[in-house]
């Protein structure tokens, strides 16, 4: 890590205690003038930490002693159960300036979290056009287009020169995040085309905005999927799409600082699935902030379907009982097949669940990929044979039968583990699923079952069992 | 999926299908014009697309053809080594056509992927400051804000009014994501200031520009991890961020657009440590792209590892072999429970693991963490006990014993798992290593050998072997 940017850690770890301390001193003042010392960001981070040590009665005197305008920016950047823990403790009066002063979307954001009379209470004191359209945003599903984008966007006439445009701007003024792009509608708000600033500022003043306006782009529809307006996102490199509904009118745009936080969400999503946890409260809340019945509800299912699935693996086990008691020394490798089978077919599958996500395996490929993981399985499967093999006469002491029959599975359950867990992906894809939800779990227990099917096969064959 | 896109994606695979069939006809004016309909992006997905299906030879008549812009900004699109297999396949005189026309931090990450002949006949044809420019930027380390960052953006005077500046910002002119932040240097070319281009567009014409610029800036080091630059886009939602040498002379600025390739980048490799494959060559190649050997390479270290510690596993089954070989229904036990054991660990391991990546868990949280998921184990490990037993008695048919045998060892199973797969990882991010390098394979094979000697201390508990 750097040094300054360590420096400025160490730093607020430090101010974090003094201001704990000079909280506990009642000494107020103090401990906001400490806390005055950062950027809203960092406060939003300092606030955050002082709360998981001290009471939200605390943090809420803090917060009322910092000035309105880094207040309202600091509590747009806190996560949302303490925004709510924090509206829980403060006036009605002090909820309802905050609120107002917020960007449109971290509002919607903030509304959607909070409970619902609290909301219409809030609604009650909105001048009467922003209370429709927040009751439309509100409306939007979770995880759409919808959901990300802001109604604070700049519109501009096609009729208009490069210096009117300006003018506007300017009357106007924003945020700088949403002032980049303007949009240009016809008279039935429907948009016909989009300028960014940067032409604007490079154009001649006298130039008609119609001229320069870009016609061909692109735009999402408002009830899209965030996954998919997140690709389009990274795929041109936009700082802000419009989006629209299903008369191409205009309702808002998504700008790109929203989209860092749909990735990271998606990624967790997926790397979650993937090792069978399934969020069904589909919450934006931290481990830390799941109780502990939700924790187990969310990662009961996976488990309980695999236990029934490895009744069947016992009963593989159970027709060979006899035959494993003359031979009981066989039982000995029976982890380190199953593991071996489990971890290599992991590995296929992630690669594959990812390599969908981010565009760089199609469903079309699958003959390509059956031969590439089929001479990987080969190539793996014989060098553990070989070092399985020293093992088990060297180390263990057993026979060269027992020793053949332990890496002829081995080398099988490589080949088959890779083929299952590369195939089983894609075939879910195929079906419309997310492939992160057959996670690793399902994929290491039908390896399982396989692994012993093979290795009871390889021991009647090499044993005589 | 939403249906004006699901409209666009069958519409480019109709076109890539046209184009294929105009190509083998020879018709390649026919073929350039289907592709001109789209833009430049979308002409680089179809090219990519085109090259899986047929000769490269084929994709260079096609790219010759496109009008010179169009060519270079669908060239910026390709992946590194559809570009490297192209610029093999041209003249000199083109690759210098494409390479000095790129923008720069695109004609960095073409000629880090170039071999070095080629490399130094390109810069031999740059005039000689930017030749010096791009070996500097050519020797930042791969992953570090140095190797992240362009040169390219608008430097202004403290002393200049507004006005000057959007002068100046006319005769320069540039590209969209470099413009829309200007940043003020003092003679020694030390950063003292930043000025958005939202602000100079609002603000009055005669206005200086040291009244208006922020003098309290995020800024990053040229050597900062990449991880952590990404991390501060998320936190502070800027669209770009200046980059400083030790000296605090400003030497390029990060725009937020590559910042969505590294956090998708930096996604795929936790999710790929966290289930055992470890990329040598630490490339951006796809799965297809990658050898099979280099993929043999990647999985081998972790299964070869496992197999040396599931040799400690075999011992613990082989020290327990004869009291096995007298009650051999329990070996039918053995797969459900590590299997069971290896899941509910790794599902705990992924929650704290992708916490830690994403800041809502720190390793000071240990013993919350602790509380948290025994609790979590009870629920878990009593309900699953519940269903062994009825399993084990009216399914399988067995003794009372043998079912508490099971049962028994299914709760501490899991309680114990939960435990090692929430610690692990915070042990491994206390010593300053990646916590997703302790991929789940290793936290399976450790919760094996904890769930084998638990059983078989049960076994001797309840039916005195």
């Amino acid at each position: 890590m750097d040094n300054a940017i360590q420096d400025k850690d160490l730093m607020m770890d430090e101010s974090i205690e003094k201001i704990l301390e000079l909280l506990e001193e009642k000494k107020y003042f103090s401990a906001r003038d400490e806390l005055m010392k950062y950027n809203a960001a960092d406060i939003a981070e300092i606030i955050e930490e002082i709360t998981d040590d001290s009471e939200i009665r605390m943090t809420v005197i803090l917060f009322r002693l910092l000035p309105k305008d880094v207040l309202v920016e600091a509590f747009s950047y806190l996560p949302s159960d303490l925004q709510v823990d924090i509206v829980n403790e403060i006036t009605d009066k002090e909820i309802n300036y905050i609120i107002q002063e917020l960007d449109f979307d971290d509002k919607i954001d903030v509304l959607e979290e909070l409970p619902a009379n609290l909301v219409n209470k809030i609604l009650e004191k909105t001048p009467k056009n922003e209370r429709k359209q927040i009751n439309t945003f509100l409306n939007y599903p979770e995880n759409c287009a919808g959901s990300l984008m802001t109604p604070e966007y700049i519109s501009l006439q096609k009729e208009w020169t490069v210096e009117d445009a300006l003018e506007h701007i300017k009357e106007v003024g924003m945020d700088a995040e949403t002032v980049y792009t303007c949009y240009v509608k016809d008279t039935g708000r429907k948009l016909i085309g989009i300028v960014s600033l940067s032409t604007l500022v490079v154009t001649d003043s006298d130039v008609k905005i119609k001229d320069i306006m870009k016609t061909e782009y692109i735009y999402e529809d408002v009830d899209r999927d965030q996954e998919e307006v997140s690709d389009d996102f990274k795929k041109y490199g936009y700082l802000a799409i419009p989006v629209v509904d299903k008369e191409h009118r205009l309702i808002g745009i998504i700008t790109v600082d929203d989209i860092l936080e749909v990735m990271e969400d998606e990624a967790t999503e997926d790397i979650e699935r993937m090792n069978g946890v399934i969020d069904f409260e589909n919450s934006d809340k931290g481990y830390l902030d799941i109780s502990v019945w939700h924790h187990a509800l969310n990662r009961l299912p996976w488990l309980i379907i695999l236990m029934i699935a490895y009744i069947f693996t016992g009963m593989i086990v159970t027709k060979f009982e006899n035959s494993l008691s003359t031979v009981i020394c066989l039982v000995a490798y029976m982890p380190m097949l199953m593991g071996t089978g489990g971890n290599t077919g992991s590995q296929a599958a992630t690669l594959i669940i990812r390599g969908l996500a981010t565009g760089e395996v199609e469903t079309d490929d699958v003959w390509k990929i059956l031969w590439k993981e089929f001479r990987i399985g080969i190539i793996i499967g014989v060098i553990l044979s070989i070092l399985n093999f020293a093992r088990v006469i060297f180390i263990d002491g057993n026979s060269v039968m027992v020793a053949c029959t332990v890496c002829a599975a081995m080398l099988f359950i490589v080949i088959f583990a890779k083929i299952i867990g590369s195939m089983i992906p894609l075939i879910v894809k195929k079906a419309h699923l997310d492939p992160a939800l057959i996670a690793n779990p399902a994929i290491s227990s039908v390896s399982d079952a396989v692994a012993l099917s093979i290795y009871f096969g390889m021991a009647t064959l090499f044993l005589n069992l």
